[in-house]
């Protein structure tokens, strides 16, 4: 229904981007996958942005790099350590150190500069309000903050040419029903990264937040994992 | 009378900026001065950002590195003519080729995560509506409605710790009364960089609209300025 339009995506390469992105690709829209280099310890994660956006169709796929690591702050990108074996309500209840300080923001803010250039009205982002409740930047209302201020802050939107809309086709769904969506889109699972402290050799620590809520929305879904599964 | 506090001040190095930048330090601030470099054409602005933070004694200077330059789309950072000799009425009428797509969405966005990090609650820009009415992001709008993004965005504006507040003090000056703020807070105007296309020995083309702008102020505030002064 969208045919033809293009889409910026930030892509992670984690399972939520890119469930994010083949639905992106199943509505019908040109792609332009965006991820960022920006000082993560995990670098494993650049590597399944390649593939995803490769697999998926992606049009084109940008890596910016920038250096949020120079401000410290998070345990992704600073010398803290990843919380490990937290339980559901933990996770709920508090901002992870693994939050990075306005990391949403910035990225939606370098994907409005790339729809811009490209004449796109349409940013597709994988956020979860329901998982991952900890985190202020992935809830609707900052959402449809962003997308009040995208169209105060470009030519298009100004000059009411584009009406720019930023889709969260996951922002509702439980991490099962990301898993079930990710598994009818298609979604190649052996090359989704999630972990937020992997192994040297890239394979997940099956221990941190991100790990035990993919491996909770597997066991929901009744779906194996096939990074669990490989020896 | 914010004695003490932290600010994160947007700081490119021009005229504008390092007035905000003075402002702040008047006003009490403790500055951090955030610059980018973003892949623009003239990075003479980024040695006059390391000098104006020093002399105005910001606490710290940060610049970070972010390739925007790989979107294209600016005269600023593609390989596009920049204009010359326009006319007030032709630079108020358009959105010119030297914006930036989204440029202050992003610089404010990253300011926001170092805002976060170092626990500030304040946010200094030199944005302007009156000489450059045709950027979308230097508008009150806009700035109001990133306000409003940035306390649902972070940790401290949404534990209701911070209230977040993105100060613009020049934001309905003309050119003109902010020559003459900077000469009153001291800026020294031998330091700060204007042009948009500079020749490579670093002086001014004078002919660009940012060069116009400033010269059109220095003449209303009946000031000379040491750059056109200059042999």
């Amino acid at each position: 229904m969208s045919a033809g339009r293009k889409a910026v995506c930030l892509l992670s390469g984690g399972l939520d981007s890119s469930t994010a992105l083949a639905w992106a690709r199943r509505e019908g829209f040109d792609c332009y996958a965006l991820s960022f280099d920006y000082g993560q310890r995990h670098r494993v994660e650049l590597e399944a942005a390649r593939r995803i956006a490769q697999v998926l169709g992606a049009v084109e796929h940008v890596i910016v790099r920038i250096d949020l690591a120079q401000f410290g702050g998070s345990a992704l990108t600073a010398d803290l350590p990843v919380p490990k074996g937290r339980s559901p309500e933990e996770m709920a209840s508090q901002i992870p150190v693994t939050y990075v300080p306005a990391r949403n923001t910035i990225f939606l803010a370098v994907a409005l500069g790339w729809a811009e250039v490209l004449g796109a009205a349409d940013l597709v982002i994988g956020v979860n309000a329901l998982d991952y409740s900890g985190y202020p930047d992935c809830r609707p209302e900052f959402i449809e903050a962003f997308e009040r201020l995208a169209n105060l802050a470009t030519k298009a939107g100004v000059e009411g040419r584009l009406r720019l809309k930023v889709h969260t086709p996951l922002i509702h769904l439980t991490k099962a029903a990301i898993v079930r969506l990710a598994a009818e889109l298609g979604v190649d699972f052996r090359f989704t990264h999630s972990c937020y402290d992997p192994h040297p050799d890239g394979r997940p620590c099956g221990a941190c937040d991100a790990c035990l809520l993919r491996r909770k929305g597997f066991a929901e879904a009744g779906l194996v994992d096939p990074l669990e599964a490989a020896p």
